[in-house]
């Protein structure tokens, strides 16, 4: 297939190289030009805009930072739309609010454009070695057509979630259970520590039981090593609570706990930490955990 | 080894099985009677009381709701530390406060008696089939002894933590991390269908990646089906939580998360679902998004 790949960041530029590798005739585009060339380089067409890499393309991959940059991408000045031929199909890879899915979804329909959403969750890693897993929404036949050849190429999994949105709102629930079970094993290790028993081996004793999960095995480590290089850094991890505070408050789904671990993850931010990984989460309990320590003696 | 069991519930009862089948002597005492009697009645020796259990062995396992309980078994009158001989071993499995655990093992010193606390996770099924996960605090020494005779007859695992009270305090890091866990699945799962996603299908998206857990394989499928049978109760987690706070409080190390939980395990059981599995946690989310939505229209 002729597919255009447009957003060639950390996460899109492995995606790209992986269909390209798949043997697609690649289009690509990117704000800022170096990856452009980078992946021209390698073979894969240049564009100048959205709009002249949707003209050559069968399907338009966008793989960007949030909805605002996916909108004006798709339906700005010189974007997808107004390059796009109907029938062409928009995969929308970022993660963005439901809603705004939806809305950009309403604007490609009008041009006889079929749009997926259908983020990703996995970070840098698995974008390069194409195991990701993809959250798909939209027209089922489409993305059944599209899931070997396309999404498969860069994931290990591509699960359908419903219509248009449905990927965006599977993946806001799984980034809320992950921020969740951060805090969680953030402020029980922190009360480990300050109880005077080695949080290491309070993992060991714990993770064979109910309170076992993919954080503790990924993140624990981490935070007893403080050793906090992203994987996936607070400031995106952030951008995606927004969003589902942003759609619960739309649907009327109230997110008290989404609420409270947002603070704490921008009490870490504002100190400095927003490029952390999300393990880094840890720092606010440690500092209420000292700070509290010192307010006694 | 002559063993007595004080405390014979929906716990006690099927562990002191297991360790008669190891083939220890087995003393059995409990405040009410019937289940002293079915024991007896399978070759175990009834007691009248925590002192004439203990007078009659060399280790005494105890497993009672909280610390009042066990305060009074052990230092009451006719409790564990009237009857016990010099070089007894308290083997306590209840979940109380770290720091209660501290205060009752001194208590148990005066007397020539050491104390592990040993509290376990694991349910009823685990209790029966001898599946428990023991976390143990307490000289290394006694520990090391008792691990395999005593403690793995009833249980899988059991991990040495630290001093005194290590146990307590890794168990409480479970309870909290579990409580988390099942929270930002019942928040995340309401939020899907309120956006109406099927939980199901999102389950099944996310369950690979860093959302995964040992609470998301075995309380999502009871939150979906909407069966709250126990499993481990509403009640019995915020006795668990109650202590975290408290311990936490003594220790300097403030736990905003769990009183956030805390209020709303509360708010489940003020409606009458304190003898539900703590899944049913999902009810308080469901009620905060269904008024909203009814309040829209």
């Amino acid at each position: 297939m002729r597919i255009a790949f447009i957003g060639l960041g950390i996460m899109g530029k492995p995606m790209a190289r992986n269909l390209h590798r798949a043997g697609h005739d690649m289009i690509v585009y990117n704000r800022s030009r170096p990856a452009v060339d980078e992946l021209a380089g390698d073979g894969m067409t240049a564009a100048s805009s959205p709009a002249e890499a949707a003209a050559k393309a069968d399907v338009v991959v966008t793989m960007l930072p949030n909805s605002p940059q996916v909108r004006e991408v798709v339906a700005g000045e010189n974007g997808v739309l107004a390059g796009a031929k109907p029938g062409l199909v928009l995969v929308d890879m970022s993660s963005i609010a439901p809603l705004a899915a939806r809305e950009i979804a309403a604007l490609c329909e009008e041009k006889g454009v079929t749009m997926l959403d259908a983020p990703v969750s996995g970070g840098e890693p698995k974008a390069i070695d194409a195991s990701l897993a993809v959250m798909a929404g939209g027209d089922k036949d489409t993305f059944d057509r599209l899931r070997k050849p396309v999404l498969l190429a860069m994931a290990a999994t591509a699960v359908y979630c419903g219509p248009v949105g449905a990927g965006n709102a599977a993946k806001l629930a799984n980034q809320i259970i992950v921020a969740a079970n951060i805090a969680a094993v953030a402020e029980a290790l922190t009360l480990a520590s300050q109880s005077g028993v080695d949080p290491a081996v309070v993992v060991d004793a714990i993770r064979g039981g109910l309170a076992g999960s993919t954080v503790l095995e990924a993140k624990a480590p981490m935070m007893l090593r403080d050793d906090f290089t992203p994987g996936f850094k607070i400031d995106l991890h952030l951008k995606d609570l927004a969003n589902a505070l942003e759609t619960a408050h739309e649907v009327g789904s109230p997110l008290p706990l989404t609420a409270q671990i947002t603070e704490m993850f921008q009490t870490v931010r504002a100190d400095g930490g927003g490029q952390c990984d999300h393990s880094a989460l840890i720092r606010y309990f440690r500092k209420l955990a000292s700070r509290s320590t010192a307010e006694k003696r």
